[in-house]
């Protein structure tokens, strides 16, 4: 069995963006993400530490604005156009979710299209999915197809079955991989006989949001396994795969932690990269 | 073999839009389309003639404007602008495609959102994508599950096979029929073996644009065949699918003409009143 690590990919974008950098600085630029935090929850700070040094290692621009907990709602749409105003600044970042008193639903359409690397407004996603380049994906699903770019893994014809229909991560991803040729089946807690799903497909992707619900028998010899869940099991992190199983019989998997989520953050990156080029 | 015409969920709707549109008048509300063609293309006239007779038999309103076949893109979007600010309009309809020297990407933007009941604009297409209630789907992708629905066929956990990935039928579609708790494979040109994709499906939708392409041994019995091309074949119109043969195995087929086509106006129709409902 092949594990697929996220880090391998994260160092090959890495060095693709350092020349990227190097380019843009030429002509007076440098790439940069505005990161928008209210409050100090634990998440959005680990997020954030990781996020701050892949910027860093390719001089690229990460800087953070951190609104108290308690901010009011015109505080915070303030802030993100203040943002979108700014020339200096080529995306924009927001943690959620928001404390229960801020409107995400308002604000997410606030941040300036060009400048939505993370696409939470409608029409990025209304991109994503008329198959357009001009764009960001969100960032999960991204990193599903840059990891499978990665490691050579060419989608044309091939079967894949995604396991979950989210907004955030099934649909999209769901679109990106049609984009790349696949036949795609959608799969969700209705199906009937998911088991029989996953084992003909030639690459499975779960992300439907529950610890280790894609088994051994939900898998067979020379499949590859991507696995999307980030779950929290007895206080430690587990993925939707069982990993220990499926790795017994599939082909290829990417372990949970250090597949997917690892290669968010460069995806982030990537985008910011390709707004500043954009708008310069 | 059972036919699943068109006519009887044209006329089931009808009926029901009756009691919506006496409800309106009540309010002194009618229900009103507004139609923009451009010229006089053949295959426009002859929809809006359906379409004006589709409205005017529940007494709900459809008023077409015709700008002249050399109309600047300026005159064109004075008219939908016209159209936005007037409140009498619940609905705007734009025949396309247009000619050479209009952008309709410019002016599909142009149509008010909660005007835009033919889903020309992003925003609704996301709100498809999103499968929010708030939206008007496109006409085809909703009539198929408009006729889905009036012939009692439930859609949870089954294998539906969409043929075809376009933005006006293939991905919408997929969505809809996401929200109504179907597995669902999204098949194209590239995909491998679609023979044995259709086969093992209980429902094959098929919107390619490929005459004639589902053939007898795609299909098996009991499944519904639903065939949403439109092809004109020596001089004849013929759907995606191989109507003769594959109805000697399927247990329920449309047929074309007289099916999915048939129905798609009385969407149009449906998200007028809708509309009407909504604004007033």
């Amino acid at each position: 069995m092949r594990e697929l690590r996220g880090m391998p990919v994260v160092k090959a974008l890495a060095e693709q963006f350092r020349g990227e950098v190097d380019e843009l600085a030429q002509k007076g630029i440098v790439p940069k993400l505005a990161v928008v935090r209210v409050g100090e929850r634990e998440d959005d700070l680990s997020y954030e530490k990781g996020l701050l040094k892949r910027f860093a290692a390719v001089e690229a621009k990460a800087e953070v604005t951190v609104l108290p907990e308690d901010c009011t709602q015109e505080k915070l749409e303030e802030t993100i156009g203040a943002l979108n105003a700014d020339d200096s600044v080529h995306g924009i970042l927001l943690f959620r979710p928001l404390p229960k008193h801020l409107s995400e639903e308002k604000i997410k359409e606030r941040i300036a299209e060009e400048k939505d690397v993370d696409c939470m407004g409608i029409r990025n996603m209304a991109h994503v999915f008329a198959g357009e380049k001009s764009g960001y994906p969100p960032c999960t699903p991204q990193a599903v197809i840059e990891l499978l770019d990665f490691y050579g893994v060419d989608l044309t014809g091939k079967k894949v079955t995604v396991v979950g229909r989210s907004l955030v991560v099934g649909r999209p991803l769901a679109m990106l991989l049609l984009g790349k040729n696949a036949t795609v089946t959608i799969c969700h807690k209705r199906t009937r006989n998911l088991e029989e799903e996953c084992r003909r497909a030639d690459i499975i992707i779960a992300c439907a949001g529950a610890a280790r619900m894609i088994r051994r028998e939900f898998v067979r010899e020379g499949q590859i396994v991507v696995d999307v869940g980030i779950n929290m099991v007895d206080g430690k992190l587990c993925g939707d795969v069982d990993y220990k199983a499926v790795s017994e019989v599939a082909e290829a998997v990417t372990p949970v932690p250090g597949g997917i989520g690892t290669v968010t953050t460069s995806v982030l990156l990537k985008h910011t990269i390709q707004s500043a080029k954009r708008n310069s």
